[in-house]
Formats: C-alpha cells, sequence, structure tokens
C-alpha cells in the first residue's frame, strides 16, 4: 500500500481500525522488552556446563591460573581465538569480560598518554571522530564522554560511505579515529566488503596516530551457514604500511555468558607493546580461570564454530519472523523500510522522516520497550528521525510475535497520523 | 654482635667463614623466588570448590547473572562486603578481579574528568602525591605513568608521619592525593592508629579535591586470631564533614583466587554516583558469575572470616619461621632490623645504609630472587639503600626456611664487605 497517495479520507478510515487494534493491545497489560541485544535464557542454557567443565587450573605450561599473572592472557586461549580470528596470538592481549572496557581503556590511553610519541589527544585544542551511522550507542557514548566532536558519515550495506570518510579524515588532521562494527554491524547488519576494507586500510590520514577501532563484536554470529566474511583487514593494512592503524576487539559475550566472557584486543606489535607497557600499571592481569574455562567448555563443545551454529538455531526463527511480518505489513510500502540480516543481533527500520521517536512512544504506551529513537546516532539525534533498533533476541517466540505485531501497528498509526497532519 | 665494633682482622674472619657458606650455597643450585606476595598453592587450595559450587545463576532477585548488567554489581554481594566491612552496600561498586585495575580506573577519572566540578588533574599545571614509604610498588608506578609528582612521607608503625603529612598537603594545593594501605600495610606491616585516621579524616587540605585512596588490601588478612581493628575512616570523615576524600578499596584477590576474585571500591554517595557515570560508559557491567560464586562459596564453607583463619594457618608458621631465624642470627645486632607483622604478606627489613641493593644482589647470584631493593620507595629510589621486601607467603616451608637462610648470610657478608670497605 501506498499511503502517501491516500485522501484524508481514506487515512481516517484505516486510522480508525488501527486505534481499535492499537487499543486492544494496549489494554491487554502487555510488557515486553526489545531495547537491548541481549542473548536469551535458553541461549544462556548452551552454555551453562561451562560453570562446571574445568578438570583442573594448570594453563598448558604448567602455570596455576589461580594465582597473579600472565598480562597478556594464556598462550592457547590467545593461540585458540588467533586460529578462530585469523589474528596472531604473540600481538593479542586477553582481557576481562567485556570488550567494550577494553575499546574505552585502549582510547583512554591514547587520550592520556598518545601513541608513538604523538601528541595525547587530551593535549589538543580538537578532537574529531567519524561516527558511522546508524551505529553503535555505547562507542558514541565514549567520545561523547571525552568531548570529542562527532562526524556522522554514513554507512552501506556494504560499509561506510568511504569518498566521504576519505575526504573527511585525509584533510583534518584534528580526525583522530573511527569505530567500526564490520560484520552483522549494529544495527544494519551491513557487512563490510573487501573494496571498504582495503580502502580503510589504504586511505591517506591527515592525522598520523588515526585509529580504526575494529569492533568485531559479531564476527562468527552467523545465523546462517553460507555466513559472510570478513576481510582481513590486518594484511590489507601490512600492504599499505598501516598496520598500526589498527585496534581489533572480539569477545565472547555472546558465546557463552554475556556478563561474564572473556574479552581480546589485536593490534601490530608495536602497538600491543605500548598497550602492555600501561596495561601493566593497571592490573597484574585478567581473570585466567576463565580464559582457561571457556577454552575447555568450547572444546569439549564441538568448537566454537559448532557452538555459534547452536546459537543461530535460536536467533534464526526469531529474526525470520521479524522479517516475514515486516514483509506482511509492508512489502512494497512507502512508510517503511527494513534490514534483513545474516547475522549479528539486530534488523534496522527507517520510518517516515520524522516518525521514529512518535512510533517508539506509541510502542512504550503499548507496553513494548525499543531501544530510543536516536539511540543509533550520536547523542542520540537522528537528524531525520527514521531510525529503529529491533532487537528481536531475548523475548521468547510467542513474545516477540506480539510484540513485532504491535510495533507494525504503531508504526503505521504514526504514519497516518504524520499523513493526516500534512 | 656488634659488628660495628669489631676490628677489620675479626671481620676478615667472619668474612672468610661466611664466603664459605655463600659459596656452599651457589654451589647447590638453588633457584627460589621471594619476589611477589603471591598465595601458595596450599592457600589456593582451600578455594578449589569456588568452581564447582555454584548450584544456579539466578541473583536474589531473579536477576540472571549469566546476562549482561547490573554495574554496581549484584546486591547481596554488596550487602555481604558491606557486613564483614562495616561499608554502605549502596555506596559500593563491585568490580573485576583486580582491586589495582579499580583503584587505576578512579585515578584515571580524576585525571582526565576531574571531581565535583574541580579542574580535571591532567590540566593542571602540577599534580603531586604524598607517597609513604616504605610502601607499594604499584602504587607508585600508576604515579610515575602519570607524570605525577611524588613526595615521600615516612609511614611509622602507627600510621604516616602526619606532623609533616599535615604540614605538606595543608599549604600546597598541588598535592592532590595519598595512597594508603592501612592495615599490615605493604611492605612493614604497620597498621594505622583511631589517632592517626581521625587526623587523615580531620586534616586541612589545601587541595579541595584531595583524595585518600584507601586500599584495604590485608582488611581481614591476620595471622593472629586478635587481629588488629582498622579505624572506621568513613565515620571518621563524617565526623568533619570530609566524606568525599576517601576512595576505599578491597578485594577477595588474597581470599579466593589471587588472579580471579572480585573487588570493591565504596565511597560516599556523591563520589560513588560520579564514578558510576563514567563506569557506565566503561563496560555493561562486571563479571557477577564470579560475584555469586564468590558469595556462595564464602557462605557454604563457614564464612569469610573462618575461611581467613585457614589462610592464617598456613601463613603463621612461614611469618614465624622467618621471624624466629632473623632473630637467631640478628637479635642485638647492628646490621639488620625487621618488621614482625601481625597480617598481611610482607616482613619488611632495613640493612645498614647502602646494602640493601648489593644484598639482594647476592642473593640472586645465589639463586635467590627477592623483591628489587628500592622497590618499596617512587621510582625505586630507595634514599639509604636499606629497604628489603621479603614475601614469605609463596614458598613452601622447607624452601623458605633454605631461602632465608641464603638471606640471612647474604645480609652479613654484605654489612661486612661494607665494614671492610670503610
Amino acid at each position: 500500500m501506498n499511503y502517501k497517495k491516500l485522501s484524508k479520507s481514506e487515512l481516517k478510515d484505516i486510522k480508525a481500525e488501527l486505534e481499535k487494534k492499537y487499543a486492544s493491545y494496549k489494554e491487554s497489560g502487555l510488557k515486553l522488552d526489545m531495547s537491548r541485544g541481549k542473548p536469551s535464557p535458553k541461549q544462556l542454557d548452551l552454555s551453562n556446563d561451562i560453570l562446571t567443565v574445568m578438570s583442573d587450573y594448570y594453563a598448558e605450561n604448567g602455570f596455576d591460573t589461580r594465582n597473579y599473572g600472565v598480562l597478556e592472557g594464556l598462550p592457547e586461549t590467545r593461540k585458540y581465538f588467533g586460529e578462530v580470528l585469523g589474528l596472531d596470538p604473540d600481538n593479542m592481549i586477553i582481557g576481562g569480560n567485556s570488550s567494550l572496557n577494553l575499546e574505552y581503556d585502549a582510547l583512554m590511553r591514547l587520550w592520556v598518554f598518545g601513541t608513538q610519541g604523538h601528541t595525547p589527544w587530551s593535549k589538543l585544542e580538537r578532537v574529531k571522530f567519524i561516527c558511522l551511522v546508524p551505529g553503535y550507542d555505547r562507542h558514541f557514548s565514549i567520545l561523547e564522554e571525552l568531548g570529542i566532536e562527532m562526524i556522522n558519515v554514513e554507512l552501506f550495506d556494504d560499509g561506510p560511505d568511504m569518498d566521504r570518510l576519505e575526504e573527511l579524515v585525509g584533510n583534518d588532521d584534528s580526525i583522530k579515529g573511527v569505530f567500526c562494527v564490520p560484520l552483522y554491524s549494529n544495527p544494519t547488519g551491513a557487512c563490510y566488503s573487501e573494496e571498504k576494507v582495503e580502502r580503510l586500510a589504504s586511505m591517506k590520514t591527515a592525522a598520523e596516530d588515526f585509529k580504526i577501532f575494529w569492533d568485531n563484536a559479531y564476527g562468527i554470529h552467523h545465523l546462517y551457514d553460507d555466513g559472510e566474511k570478513l576481510p582481513d583487514i590486518f594484511k590489507l593494512c601490512k600492504k599499505y604500511g598501516t598496520e598500526n592503524r589498527v585496534l581489533y576487539f572480539f569477545s565472547t559475550s555472546k558465546i557463552t555468558f554475556a556478563g561474564a566472557g572473556v574479552s581480546l584486543m589485536a593490534a601490530s606489535s608495536d602497538i600491543i607493546k605500548e598497550n602492555k607497557a600501561h596495561l601493566f600499571c593497571q592490573t597484574i592481569g585478567y581473570d585466567k580461570i576463565n580464559q582457561l574455562r571457556t577454552l575447555e567448555f568450547l572444546k569439549t563443545h564441538g568448537g566454537i564454530f559448532a557452538h555459534m551454529k547452536r546459537h543461530a538455531d535460536i536467533l534464526r526463527p526469531k529474526f525470520e519472523m521479524v522479517a516475514k511480518k515486516l514483509e506482511e505489513e509492508f512489502e512494497g510500502n512507502d512508510i517503511l523500510s527494513w534490514t534483513e540480516p545474516r547475522g549479528g543481533y539486530f534488523i534496522s527500520v527507517d520510518t517516515m522522516p520524522g516518525c521514529a521517536k512518535a512510533t517508539v512512544a506509541l510502542c512504550k504506551e503499548a507496553g513494548l520497550t525499543l531501544t530510543g529513537a536516536g539511540a543509533t546516532y550520536p547523542k542520540k539525534l537522528d537528524p531525520k528521525d527514521t531510525n529503529i533498533r529491533i532487537a528481536p533476541s531475548y523475548p521468547e517466540e510467542e513474545e516477540l510475535k506480539k510484540a513485532i505485531e504491535v510495533f507494525c501497528i504503531c508504526v503505521k498509526l504514526e504514519a497516518v497520523n504524520k499523513l493526516l497532519s500534512e
């Protein structure tokens, strides 16, 4: 249906009908939460054995993981994730339960100490970052906290708007970095193409200490067997002599337990060395028991890829249910577009301009909590007020079905309201 | 024996005898390490059940600890440690496996963001800290990393030289803080008296944003049943309206597993609120599984105090063996003094001036690794070169016995060398 072509009186009829449906949902006392990309209890259950899997507490080299030490993390854990992700285990630090924390700390080091002899960013008049939009709110929060100026650049289906990005970072040496979620990006599900990654690796940056925060949060989080493959950014950087540009992050938060996994950071040997020197002042070492436990669990459960298939089997029907419903309700229409990601944790939708906030508010009133409209933009300012992030992972299927029904009604109701007011 | 009263020829005889003993130890191919305050494997064994104790993963309020969230830590874990330490659970954050990390992050926030509207310390021309000496090398490392100027103030048996400290912080507003280990201080074992703590709470500070980093690392780590009691600094601060001055830290690193415990930070409600706002940007939350596991383990093992007695039963004989040997060898002498702490992890000794470095080097040559001489002072500069930190916790008793024998010989040999060269 093309809503924009309808007459006022047709719109009014539709509105009346939608309001009746909306009221009935509202009265039913729903309480649904689709606001955060949390794994569901069933997904967490997949990893319960991790609590009891440990047979002993010695690393392969005999090190007692219960005690202090091993700043960079256990060799076998680094080796395992090196193989899974195609990373050099010698240029890796295994962290605590949060890759966001590793990202924050890495940025803080650049801020306070600088890198490779460059002026610490805190000492500069202005510091700017490129923000790929729509993007991950937690990345933007870190930048906002530090007072870093944020420049929006659009994220396409195959990666950033590189023409725009290259122009900006090539000419402004106060632009110091960009956060990327290169596979199944939060929230659109975009996957960076080889060409885009090569351009990120090869582009001229006016700032010599420009950094790409490569947050590979969903690196192996495919919904389908033929998962997307992430281009090897370190290999491409080596080709152009820009290895020091990349800070790579990963975690098992959405593999084992969301709140109690292990994280990792990888970079060139120079950059890891520099980070380790600062890390030495910050801690004696991260939790190695969890590093050992994670490894033992994954190995005794058929390896990490088999484990991710079990997650996919739970997640895929949810994503497909949402896609099916959106198709049924909005196929060929002119009031909603959406992404159909093949991995990750989110579906991104765009309403008519100026309708996202009000749509989310309507949902809230009917008992459905969504991620706040605007959250996918720096300072929560979505310039066109269109983007809404849908997180289908947490609710069970019955709930999700109801949630998405409510959502569809709210999208339509707000669109009709908008059109009637014009 | 009074070595300083001996004639050169008497000293030479003693030296010849010592050298013979030293050579025999050296030949025996020792390899002993007393450098760090690590719990021994037997101590770690006390907590092995923590790996399997978890019966489920729900907090008392039904929260699934496997998932994301709960930035400040589980309510029941905060409550438990609140009771153990006499702290308000509402003004507490439970952290990851490292209280050093919490201290580092708290200092970094003061550095980058400042507190309660005061200028961030990084923006000031000069920032100084009081360093109580001898003290903990890791505290000094953080200050050194940030380029903070360090002013030595002596730590007496009952706490800091308060006359000196009050004079300094009362007159210089660039002095922003002090690290304290108020119970069984690292390395001397000093315990702060009520009077000293009250002076810390009441003293005038030229800097309004002066902070006491209250690192209560050994708060319940008594060697004897009649353990020292730590004065309640928050209560005293309330009396003088200085509650915002204190950042309190604790961890279970030397209670359960050294590398996989939980840490905590406590402060006034204003300061905790401020820290939580920054922490929100840094992480989604710390490992709550470990918070629940720690609590369940302690509760099913008779509580934390019963557990600490089991540690004491392993540690006490080691401390007593060292004390006995030092008495046998140096009682009433003029070349070595030492502390006899009633808790904590260290014994602190003072050699004749100018002898510490050489003594540690002699030990090293004979196969005994001690904490580097000077480590207990900022920038590793012990002005008199006298202090050596002995860490008796890790070696088993047989090894420790040998180690302390070697140590005694090295102390004497270096003293005799020194006296002969004068």
